[in-house]
């Protein structure tokens, strides 16, 4: 059914005869909008400032502690203003596929060890001291590191140091809600034993891109957490090089023993914005969710400028105009993103379309506020 | 965050706390159902009698023509009383990720050709007369077909006989809706033109498990209509052997160049349940959309049975009991059914367990009445 | 080095130089030939005729029975001119990969179970009673009918007839034993014990593009024997339509859990030309090994014409020029065939090219003469 | 027909049976080795000394210049001496599937552009200044690097520094040989033009797993030179954990695009024996060709010990048993090894086995000498 025939006027007579349709659990073709000719995100483009994730936090910290008996984690998570129409039936996500959330530890704290179905990714944000066993490997925390939890592995994190520790989670949490394919379980300890030596993926895979023989064979997790030494230094070796119109420099984390995501089902990147970089405007059919990592600067979505810094996160809905702009004249800006490319993928999903007007930037109609959500209007 | 704790009485406090986060577009993980231990559906087990569907069409043949500037495809499609509160945002499927309609075609009507990224498959139910143009290839439905549109595939259909033409349809609208992955477009004419040799690809499929040496190359639909008479050559083929204790004689429809499923995203299969089959009960991840091709019986689905005759139409939920019985000493039931194993196998979704209790059988807890749909209650 | 350069004179000093370097296990990259730029086969095209091999047989018959204590396999092998130079030291193949051979089993004997990292198959040329047992899989052979042994499966013969039983085997030995790959085993016992309904795959699969559901997962023999009336009934569909310029009417057996060859490493073919059929020439990377099912005709290989009728093989080496034609005005010809192409694609190494002079159609220099060996010229 | 049965005595009139088939260009199977339980390899373990090659290599030198009228490429290959009997016919390499060879590059010279069907790496050995080309890309070679040139990709060399630059070369030319798959062209000019950046794969990989979002899509060298400085890296990362058994500290290169092998079909790995390791044996189906990076020490195969010091190479045929020993008691030993694994897995062909007895160790049974080469005797 073509999009202009579903808004066509219906006839009292038709009107009565889909309700009478709608009764009996079935519904009229006709009047649905079968296919639009492109893709129609329910998410909108949305920011969510640092200051207020950590003042929710904050909150959270002196109304509940972390630990057996009490909350498994201590995570608030970012609903897509226009994805909220889900819950309380399913997760209203940051996109449609991605829930993403920021979790904080206190010293002292466990949080306990369970495992599930849905595809769990941390990007370490602040704070020093905290460590997460994954499937019997500790790994450490530190600023700027990636971490994977892939699915169905036992994971628990400590916070053995005398600071709160701040990561961005993130989890394909919608996707599964909605393939119905949720499993979890509790470890039957608060902790998993430690049966490897610490950070043993981290320290078999120091350098170059080489691998274990070992590691031949395909595995979940062979390399469990890329530090942000090795990541950057991948990033300023590109120095020289010209950077891509759209992203930048921009790397993602791989699987060493499979080359595919680093992570099953939520793909990871992080890009480097140079200094003064003004990027062209593109879309896909991807989404993701960007966490400012490093700078300041603005991302243009459908028109709507979004001014970001340090610490902030921000949705991009899939098939949306975006363009990216460091704004410093002195720092580059680094930006962690997460994506449901791989869950596209196995099924030709994906696309991409440059802007080609106004020569391939966007015109921008208004300024995002952030204190503004009211003004959301989802149809 | 573990399932019983979701359930815990919270204070006013952290009540406030939680609505305030809720204003703010941020959602507490410690109150959400962060994973349940098993697959809880929305969807429930449901059941749509043949009736109940040609009285809707038979109005909506009075009512609207099919044609260029009328309606493109007269469809009334199922909807599962648990997914209605998607819409009207999102498609209430007759499960979380499939839909299903059944199509009336009349003598001389054209369903005019476009073509979208969901992947469409139809189960032809009666009529003779009728044909689709997929690609360029000309097929004729007859009753028992199996037809196939791949995605992104040209389609048309016309009616050239002089009885009215029905058939199921499914795609995957629900699931290609959650991902924000639809385009959608016209043809430029109202029919598409043939260019092979009418049921081309039904010709070079006819017998045996050998393919064309030009189809070793990978390709969408070789085969875009499997008949009746072949499949059920198969399923007699078989006869001398034991049957599946719970699918009776079940074969798969297969996409020769590759040995997966015929249509890319929706698997389809036709199973014959001997006479007075009784079918022991599992459950497994994928859902299925079941339409009786032949015969009567009664399927119980989590302990409620659903009685069905030629022609009706059910919706087997995921990690749904389910057992199998056909109640006829005479007569072999055929039921076709379509699922959605190919969208999860990909991603290692797909778990299946056996019914132990009571000697692999479900006791019969009530029987659903097919007019009472006012009962079903959705939390 | 090119090749020209490979055949440039060279002085008496390197020509010392050369010896000197041979002598120490070494060789002068400068002067070989490193690469022509076109496959030059070792194997060259030539024909066996029907009548050569039944004599050896029947000899083999008169001086050897098979059996427990006597030898495993009455079969007389192809040895390709070409090849024999490798002979003793490894396997001198109808072409550079492919072993082929006629098996002669008589009644009453039984030809004992073994299994091996060779990849073999039949094609039943004669006889009724023989059958074959593979891993617990008892399947008859009749004329036409191709049966698989995947490597690694137990399998063992039979004769309950009262007749010869003849039949073309074709296995990957010059390939396995290039890569140093071949492990073999004796079953402990003569035979295996069968398992499993007699014919029990052929039963499975007794028509339809449509596998039994459990054959979901890739398994290496779901149908163990493809039989001659299913596999003609493919080729007569195609009766009405256009035949391909080089291969008339071609299919090949494919397994049906994974849509690759039914055989690992071999392909089978069976390609019926019609009446009269006058191919075109073409050349590939692949070579084959062909037999004559039914009919007479020639193929041109290389400018020599190689006449064939019922019961002949022929090779076809790789990057060979060849066309075939069908003299009779009344009867189709069927040829069977294997070839390599399953070990050359996972290497990207298949190429194909038409021959374009001539109208596409090689000039005939010379005919081959079947009693003429002795005339062939390996340099 | 095993093994045993193989060696059988045959009757005069057998005997004469057998000729008689051979000169019709048949063979009996009951007379021949038609599978061994166990792989047997024609090569033979054998070691080449640094010295012999740079001899050679020294009077190459001499008498021939590399460049456009001239020779190609100054490359002296080893040859296996239990490979010798397929020369000419065929390539006698180092091992049944590897040719190896050392080239040496004097200032000034170019060794002009071609590209092939087979697949070529090289292993910088010494000197400075030397640099290649492929696909456009120019790499720079120092010690130590490891460069590769996918099949069918443009390739040419020049020295533009002041001292002779030598290079380990290894090819799958007797692999393709074998399969009649060579392709070959020339350049039309001596050197192709540079069209990227210097070293652009090298400064888009400086660290870390993870790559260039761009290179998400599979291609063949997305990475073309694998600097000594992070492979060591890498290695030198592992110095905590515990040498494996058999390989000690073993890493394998990798395409960040794919995940698999660097080089299409021929594997590559440095290993690091710490100071005094003493590695257990084993065998597998897979060959290599090993070359001593840095440190002294030995290796037995089946039984004969073989002493090595930098710069020495020696093959290891498929199925012998090996174990390494680093003699040294201050210096690491860095062995450099190819291997023919990508060729052997696509069809399963890797088996593995421990040495059980005298605790995993060999016994040793004699010293190879390096000199002695007359001593092997083929059978």
């Amino acid at each position: 059914m073509s999009e202009h025939k579903a808004k066509k006027q219906w006839t009292p007579e038709l009107q009565e005869f889909h309700q009478e349709l709608k009764d009996k659990n079935m519904g009229p073709l006709w009047a649905s909008v079968f296919s639009s000719s492109q893709p129609k995100p329910r998410a909108v483009p949305y920011l969510w400032k640092k200051k207020l994730i950590l003042e929710a936090l904050d909150k959270a910290k002196e109304l509940l502690a972390v630990g057996t008996g009490s909350i498994d984690r201590r995570a608030v998570y970012l609903v897509n203003p226009g994805m909220k129409h889900l819950e309380p039936h399913g997760w209203g996500g940051a996109t449609q596929t991605l829930y993403a959330a920021v979790q904080a530890l206190n010293p002292g704290e466990i949080a306990p060890s369970h495992r599930h179905m849905t595809s769990a990714l941390r990007f370490i944000m602040e704070g020093h001291g905290a460590s997460g066993i994954v499937n019997g490997v500790k790994y450490h925390f530190e600023p700027g590191d990636y971490v994977i939890t892939p699915e169905w592995t036992w994971h628990d994190h400590v916070n053995e140091g005398n600071e709160t520790v701040l990561w961005m989670d993130c989890l394909d949490i919608p996707f599964t809600s909605a393939l119905t394919s949720s499993f979890f379980e509790l470890y039957p300890e608060e902790q998993q034993p430690v049966e490897f030596p610490v950070d043993y993926g981290t320290k078999r895979y120091a350098g170059g891109m080489v691998r274990p023989i070992s590691d031949r064979k395909p595995s979940p997790a062979p390399l469990g957490r890329y530090t942000w030494d090795l990541t950057k230094q991948a990033l300023d070796g590109q120095s020289e090089l010209k950077p891509d119109p759209f992203d930048g420099f921009a790397v993602e984390y791989i699987n060493p023993s499979t080359g595919k995501d680093a992570n099953g089902r939520v793909g990871a990147r992080m890009q480097k914005l140079p200094v003064q970089y003004k990027g062209k405007a593109h879309r896909h059919v991807h989404s993701s969710v960007y966490h400012v990592h490093k700078g300041s600067g603005y991302t243009i979505m459908n028109g709507v400028r979004f001014d970001w810094e340090e610490g902030d996160f921000f949705a991009l809905p899939a098939w949306t105009w975006h363009e990216h702009v460091n704004t410093s004249e002195t720092e580059e800006a680094f930006l962690f993103s997460t994506n449901d490319l791989p869950i596209l993928e196995p099924f030709g999903f994906e696309r991409e379309e440059a802007y080609t007007e106004n020569g391939g930037y966007q015109e921008i109609k208004s300024v995002f506020e952030p204190n503004r959500s009211d003004v959301i209007t989802i149809d």
